[in-house]
């Protein structure tokens, strides 16, 4: 694998690319730039090898990225928690735009920069986005360029030995772990259709259509979905993914295909490419006041197959709405994932501080332990995303990823940072822990608890039924900002439900104003940060559960909402400096330290992990 | 004036409106709404009395709101501010949309909800600005109907003793105030359009052509602004303004008018109303290259003048932001303006002290002796805005405004509100406190803490370089959450310097989403407060300036910013329950309340007045 931290070579690549650009098998005119989204056609965030172009352009490979291709120039736009990790893999043919800095032009105004008047800008129309492309579009016109659709991928163009779309066999899941049919999620659907006189609705996300018919797949690693559409109308469902993979009798069942219980629930099957088509039969028969419903970040390619006066975009479909929401059922699941978790992440911490001594852990091994560990727990799947196990200076690269040529071995006087999760069949993972194994400097224990001081800030907030959770970011950075420092990237992001690790509609984020308002029974992260470049990072995360929250008074009777833990591990003491903390906010700790003893000790005592428990019970002590 | 708090009859003018909708003698074919927006011809936020369209069909006398009458039905949507106001100015022909909760539709979804198929929406394309133009148009659209401009306001078609368009001198401000010329503003203007590649800018917001040519009127109340356009290219200047203002030999001279001193400086003066067709003949001289530049706030009749290729559309102009920076003569004359506001507002809370127990100053009186100390100040020009002095339950109104009709005496018993502020030749006003002359009860000062930790909060937090102010507006909000409170409107906004008291492009508020980052030299207002419905209003108003920020780190160089109070006038300690406060926000007061001491007391001590002295002492005793 070329996921090496040294530069890729691209030589040759972008002279291959530049030829294409200017080859008239592919459109009727040279195009003079080309674009490289990160995405694949369901715009979704982690995408399987074959669909890796801007990694194979570039050399880049974290998660979120697009390269820009002209006849002179290379560039590719980033954000904070990448620019370090991306200078490392482009090479010197690519200019790294970090974007969020003052000084970085967006993408529109660095190619009006850049190109020759009269420009065309060419891109695939199935991996950008309809928003990103109506934007882009505007603003190349309104500088006298164009954008226009490339139907032949160029990046596949050149790329001579890429890998074929995955078809993995797919899971069935019951009540007992989503709580809800998928014929009644289908009749919540339709319900919300009528309500806005909604005739039809394309389902393009991976994550919202294995949520929707209860089903699982592992075509993207990390991420328990599988490649498909389905389109909902009132009385026909059609579930667009390769048919061999509905071969498995469990699945037939499951789906009632060869019995549907109604007319109305029949799920009708086609091949996953036929989408296109179908969806262009579907606008052929359309009425006059027909409506389609689609994600305004769906592919630019099926949104522009409806007309615009059928075509309804939404920023946020109704099934990531209700996906969000966890029912009962679910944020069970989800609190026993996260005890089952708590217990890996014990015995690693009490595994690691026996075995660092001796100088033979390094950041791979420590993650391959946590995998291991996980591993043993029951109803485990895998990971809900690559393991980021950093010492020291790369703990300062925010989506580090260990590698043989970078990994370093695990000490007494270097900071250690894992951020880690898992996939069980009943929930899903994702808690990071900063922790020293020697002695912590005054620096480090400062920033430490200036990080700590925002989570809790974000955690205990108490907030007003309909809060957007961008409102909340600048409670995580108060103390840091009081001191002159800062984090850059987002306070929090949704989770799944043995789904993506990252979902919509909400989130907490200085970056994000479409947000959905926060809801009981919708599950984000917390997790503020800082990273001292060439030294350090820290970052403490925990996954929470929105619940009601008991206030005082009740203003105009809109109800008070705050944040319960899921994740339940130690934070490290040590790393304290607890003369910082006020006595609300040590309160807190100890508060949640009971709670890690109570809950997760029992479950430790329960599997007979009796070294994790006393490091439990040792690192949970009350400060004072 | 009809502004009384009793309803306006409005059953024979909507009559009458209606009829005016199905006139063919304005349009084409009858248009089934019509809207009536709050703005004039240049969006501003404070309007003449011939522009008082909104108020004049409903009655509702707010600063935000905009009308819809259908064939059916009247609504007037507005914010929080003025939900109470709104429901006692306007009888049952009409429905009050309030803005900002859950259930109250948009304008568009009402109007689609409600219009029958195929509809015409008519709107005067003067009023409404581009952008919600096209928003509204879009979303109309895409319902089936359609938004059409009507060229002769139909409010005005009804409206038989409409005012006539004012006319008032004008004042010339010389360097002293100034700090620029008007011809260096007119310089690093054509600086910023060379910049990004612009030839000709159209101002259309009366405070940035007040401001650019440093010159000042008084056509609207309390905004020291003039009627006027101003388009500016790279060798011409054109003002267009009633001429008969430019008959005065001091303005001739200003502007020089009669000997510019270079040919790019020659202002071309026009009459007021030649703006559209001196729009349309610079656009048909255009080049293909050539870019005009205009708010996208600006009028849709200007903005369509403008081919759509040639149109280069801002959320806020650069005179918007060069105006919003204030320079160091400017923050002079805003910190003198302000130390002459607190002398005659300590004056004003010495006095009432000792009148208030004779039961004969009423909200109106109280007002008015604010007024009559203030104007004893140098340089006094008039108010800023209409004085909120409100007592009790009229102190829940947030914008309210005392009249005859429902004037309170002040009394020792309950919650007493002043929320005022002036217009000085060196700087403007706005300041707000609450007081007792009784005893609080535990919940009025419980809410009066809370209000003051929010305060606080946004006054003494310390925040990087490039953050924008709605980023910072959930921490006046932090205390009041916590205890199951809030306030339904923004915690701050832009304040001009002896210009508009409300100006873009800052401001602190949970709904600004287009603010542009704070800057050292802006000045904003922080405000939270809270109201409890039938009973009383809290509000704490200091004016505030950014200054650069001293931490112990400083991360990546972004350097920090925090705020510095201009307002010095003491925060009632009886309102205070102290217990609540922490030990840094009891240091806040005290220094706050020493600085008040050193600055005011000086002044107070110059001017020799003595009562208002002893009380300034009093009131800023050290809280422990």
């Amino acid at each position: 694998m070329d996921k090496a931290m040294s530069p890729k070579i691209t030589v040759e690549l972008l002279r291959q690319l530049r030829q294409a650009m200017k080859n008239c098998k592919y459109f009727s005119e040279p195009i003079q730039a080309y674009i490289v989204p990160s995405g694949d056609a369901h715009q979704s965030e982690y995408i399987a090898p074959c669909d890796c172009r801007r990694e194979f352009i570039c050399g880049f490979n974290g998660s979120a990225g697009t390269a820009i291709v002209t006849e002179q120039h290379a560039a590719m736009w980033t954000d904070g928690r990448y620019f370090l990790q991306a200078s490392q893999q482009m090479d010197n043919n690519w200019t790294l735009m970090k974007m969020g800095l003052k000084e970085t032009p967006t993408q529109e105004d660095w190619l009006i920069s850049v190109l020759p008047e009269n420009s065309k800008v060419g891109v695939d129309p199935w991996i950008i986005a309809a928003d990103q492309w109506t934007n882009m579009s505007k603003a190349l016109t309104s500088a006298g360029h164009s954008l226009v659709t490339v139907q032949d991928n160029l990046i596949d163009v050149v790329w001579e030995e890429r890998p074929s779309r995955p078809s993995t066999p797919l899971i069935t899941l019951g009540h007992e772990y989503t709580g809800l049919s998928w014929q009644d999620k289908i009749t919540a659907l339709r319900a919300k259709m009528t309500e806005r006189k909604i005739t039809w609705f394309v389902a393009t996300a991976l994550d919202e259509i294995a949520w929707l018919f209860n089903l699982r797949g592992s075509d993207i690693e990390y991420n328990p979905v599988f490649f498909a559409y389905a389109i909902v109308g009132f009385n026909t469902i059609r579930l667009f993914v390769d048919l061999k993979r509905l071969a498995d009798p469990a699945v037939r069942a499951h789906l009632q295909l060869d019995s549907p219980s109604k007319p109305e629930l029949n799920i009708q099957t086609f091949p996953y490419e036929s989408v296109y088509t179908e969806l262009q039969a579907i606008c052929a028969a359309l009425g006059p006041k027909d409506k389609i419903w689609i994600c305004d970040k769906a592919s630019c390619a099926l949104t522009q197959v409806i007309p615009k006066a059928h075509r309804s975009p939404i920023p946020y479909t109704p099934l990531c709405l209700a996906k969000a929401v966890k029912n009962a059922t679910e944020i069970q699941g989800m609190k026993m994932a996260h005890i089952k978790d708590a217990v890996a992440l014990c015995e690693l911490f009490a595994w690691l501080e026996k075995e660092i001594p001796k100088g033979t852990v390094t950041e791979i091994s420590a993650a391959d332990k946590a995998e291991e560990l996980r591993s043993q727990q029951k109803d485990f799947v895998g990971l809900s995303f690559p393991t980021i196990s950093s010492v020291g200076p790369n703990g300062a690269i925010i989506h580090y990823r260990p590698l043989p040529e970078t990994n370093r071995t695990l000490s007494m006087n270097e900071v250690y940072l894992i951020d880690s999760g898992a996939q069980y069949t009943d929930g899903t993972t994702d808690v990071t822990r900063t922790m020293h194994f020697g002695t912590p400097s005054a620096f480090e224990k400062e920033c430490f608890t200036y990080v700590l001081k925002g989570h809790i800030a974000v955690s205990a907030a108490v907030f007003p039924n309909g809060t957007k959770g961008h409102l909340l970011d600048s409670f995580a950075r108060a103390a840091l900002w009081e001191s002159g420092l800062d984090y850059l990237h987002g306070t929090g992001h949704g989770v799944g439900c043995f789904l993506n690790v990252h979902e919509g509609p909400c989130g907490i984020s200085y970056k994000t104003f479409a947000d959905e308002p926060l809801e009981a029974g919708m599950i984000v992260s917390d997790e503020p940060g800082y990273y001292e470049d060439g030294s350090f990072g820290i970052r403490l995360e925990n996954v929470v559960l929105v619940v009601p929250a008991k206030t005082k008074h009740n203003y105009r009777n809109r109800g008070s909402l705050t944040f319960e833990p899921l994740t339940l591990v130690p934070i490290q003491v040590k790393m304290m400096n607890t003369e910082l903390l006020t006595q609300k906010e040590r309160d807190w700790v100890n508060e949640y330290h009971r709670r890690c003893r109570e809950v997760v000790g029992a479950e430790l005592e329960k599997q007979g992990r009796k070294e994790a428990l006393a490091w439990l019970m040792r690192e949970t002590q009350p400060i004072v």
